[in-house]
């Protein structure tokens, strides 16, 4: 099954997308057996928004060993793997959709790059799981795109522009609801070629030792996202098409464009 | 004005406290024209909430001098303050109102400490804000304590668990509307004795040069919370009373408690 959150003529609802159509549903999204049909419309006429604003944006970092060691290639410090997962966040305010711009800022210098994650929805309150109960917790999964801008990312104390500025994190399209992912296959397309393949599941640490770490000390709720890192980089450049797929969920795409005040700017004097 | 959101017999709302009682208001929050009193309520009968649960939570590092000093003291590396002001963000799912009790988790060794700040509430959309816009898009302040287990926060790659584990960001009481705290003064007691006091307005960057230098990047949005660092620390202990005391804002008093699994646990045997 799989659950979007769209916007159609002005309005904003969830639907089970089958095929070329999305039937429009009411009741609780995280409880399907409320769910009800009350429309259905053409899939190409709704805009695909973040399936969830979560309540609080987690990110594990640092999570497949190529991407350390990737990292460690281009001179920057090991990457100190501990003996536990140690959770990061996102900022809700960078959130797009399937479909969405990323808008790149006038001032980003170096590598621009992608980096394609599998996302775990959470469905349920919990604190103190097992790791049966964190297995259950996860109603389902999507996929984001965590856009870094490395050299901010290395320069600044915090990640605010790096990775959080307006568009950089790209989600959806849906949630797949009844897959497992980690059995799954990431494929990395730029402009229709392929980029970068990995094995999904190739983690340091999986979901569920995130939600059990987590919920010693942090109660989880429903809507709340945990994005599980990436394997590889793929640069992007104005007008670069990125499809990010991941078997049994679905594909993201995100066209990256200019700085609109950039194009706005006719006046624009050379420095 | 003092705008509360609160919860009694099993319904929240928002409020305006005047003395001893609050006025139940309808209409949108950061629209004041909107707010028509429906009810009135004895102050004591409800129970504060977060005053907002903020889209993205903001929260400013290192930003008063005094602070950066003493972190230095106790042997850490020195705090690089650069020339603009660089956001950082804490976790919703820390929140919780004034009169709410911090649940010091059983695993917590060293230092466990206060920080108190003030907070700005954003009322508006914005981007690329000029100064005088970051002021208006000011709705109102409130008081935030920037609890933290300082043996985490340097042991740990990320704050997860040493400012975000649950209860550690209490906020409240209300936010207060047309002052301004940067001439006020901010002051910490611990059971009643006074251990901290600092002139609020006293940061390297002010609220308006962070909200100058995000926007560049990120779009604010209504009910986000821009938390502006503290001045020093007060240590906490299980059975503490805090109250962080803003002139012209209030008091936000939060009480320090065991966690309740340990006192639930009475077969616990000694380790």
């Amino acid at each position: 099954m799989l659950l979007a959150r769209v916007e159609r003529e002005g309005r904003e609802f969830f639907g089970r997308v089958e095929g070329d159509v999305i039937d429009e549903i009411t009741g609780s999204l995280f409880d399907v057996a409320t769910h009800e049909v009350v429309a259905q419309h053409p899939l190409s006429s709704v805009r695909f928004l973040p399936p969830v604003v979560p309540g609080t944006f987690y990110a594990a970092g640092f999570n497949y060993k190529a991407h350390n060691r990737h990292h460690e290639d281009l001179g920057y410090d090991p990457v100190k793997v501990g003996d536990r997962p140690e959770v990061g966040y996102r900022a809700q305010s960078a959130l797009v959709g399937h479909g969405a711009d990323i808008v790149k800022p006038d001032d980003v210098e170096g590598r621009f790059e992608t980096e394609a994650e599998v996302v775990a929805v959470i469905g349920r309150t919990l604190k103190h799981a097992t790791r049966d109960e964190a297995r259950e917790a996860v109603f389902g999964w999507t996929i984001g795109n965590d856009v870094s801008a490395r050299e901010w990312q290395h320069a600044d104390r915090t990640f605010y522009r790096a990775k959080n500025a307006d568009t950089f994190k790209p989600m959806g399209p849906w949630i797949a609801v009844g897959v497992d992912p980690l059995a799954s296959t990431t494929t990395v397309r730029r402009n229709g070629e392929v980029d970068a393949r990995f094995a999904t599941g190739d983690m340091i640490f999986d979901p569920y030792d995130f939600i059990v770490e987590m919920t010693k000390y942090i109660t989880l709720h429903p809507g709340d996202v945990l994005w599980m890192g990436a394997d590889g980089n793929t640069p992007m450049a104005v007008g670069d098409v990125i499809d990010i797929e991941i078997s049994g969920i679905g594909t993201l795409t995100n066209r990256v464009v200019a700085d609109r005040r950039d194009t706005e700017t006719t006046e624009r004097m050379p420095a």
